[in-house]
């Protein structure tokens, strides 16, 4: 009797991805908003969880896993972000003149008074985790990691239906301190998120007239 | 006759996404992984269009699409890149001493002479599209909204099976000299994209024994 001859081991292999997933995949990117109308019922309790121990699942430089989620709950803390904002906002608007003025003025850039959740994510920039592999030359890769981990959650919470804003008109220093956190952590985003009042697949700024969508193959080059 | 009243207009929906939907989202994040090791097969025709295509679903500040990439082509170009990366590397391989200088001369930090695709993506910093908005207290969400594009370009690569490898151990400068762009277009990211040797649900960092995962609920403070 011969003896069949052995397979050569495969390689570990993962969990397959079919073309319906990566539709709805595509789907997904295509619906995420950066929502600021927000309705106001609240966030199921453990989802906020869930989505954040997902966004830790996020690429990050040299294993550094640099991301630090701060839940804000309390009013005054609350309150102080939005005056950071209010404040920043009038000076952003100072820069603009006539119509432009008038079209930056009628945008709602925040949903920081209706959004029953508000997380600010920092970067803890001092961190000893992966001990600063890869990130010799562009340190800055720290922070990205970060973004991805916002983004994670993004995508995660719009699969659940809810919307996250992203907040950048703040003064970041500031509102490191109201949000007393240690001065080695940069803000990265300050994030609202709940129910949105409406789904939409085009941005608001399209919507609204200040930008509209670029040609994708404008932005690729070959060298 | 009594008329029937109208129902109220319901705002506007996108799709729902279920739980099979979602639970295949959180494997994407699982086995996304940051890929070194590529088989050398070539990526079939259109695919990285395609996602290239999808990168530009990503959010950005101001709906500024700051986002230019530059698949890199020639050997010329791929091999001062890849002297750029041995260089860099070897610098970093100084910081290090004894056991852990042994352990990170060990790792495989890029696929660069592998991978099939070589793409460079930078942030035109001086982009007039978004006219400012959302900017002006921090700048640095510029660059953050093509981190988004690079990600988004990640997930879907690996939902079609393709690996990713991010690149950042080079001396940014030099790369965007190498590439022949203009001086205000800032590298983020220098990516390897091809098939994975191998799929894995554990970072190689991690199964080289450099770093390990961190507990989620240790990086999330209530304030």
């Amino acid at each position: 009797m011969s003896t069949p001859s052995k397979p050569a081991a495969s390689p570990p292999s993962g969990p397959g991805f079919d073309a319906d997933f990566r539709a709805r995949l595509h789907e997904l990117f295509v619906w995420r908003r950066d929502v600021r109308r927000f309705r106001g019922d609240p966030v199921a309790p453990g989802l906020i969880e869930e989505l954040l121990a997902d966004a830790t699942l996020a690429p990050s430089v040299g294993y550094s896993q640099p991301w630090r989620f701060v839940l804000v709950e309390t009013a005054e803390r609350r309150a102080a972000v939005l005056e950071n904002f209010r404040r920043s906002n009038r000076q952003a608007l100072s820069a603009y003149a006539g119509e432009r003025a008038k079209l930056y003025a009628s945008l709602k850039l925040a949903g920081l008074v209706e959004a029953p959740v508000h997380l600010a994510v920092f970067c803890e920039e001092n961190t000893a985790v992966g001990d600063g592999l890869g990130r010799q030359t562009m340190p800055e890769t720290l922070r990205y990691s970060v973004v991805m981990a916002v983004y994670t959650l993004w995508l995660a919470a719009r699969a659940h239906g809810l919307g996250v804003g992203w907040i950048s008109i703040l003064d970041a220093e500031e509102a490191r301190r109201s949000l007393d956190v240690p001065v080695d952590w940069s803000l990265v985003a300050y994030l609202c998120i709940g129910y949105p009042e409406a789904e939409h697949a085009e941005p608001e700024l399209a919507r609204a007239g200040w930008e509209q969508r670029q040609d994708p193959a404008m932005s690729i080059l070959k060298r």
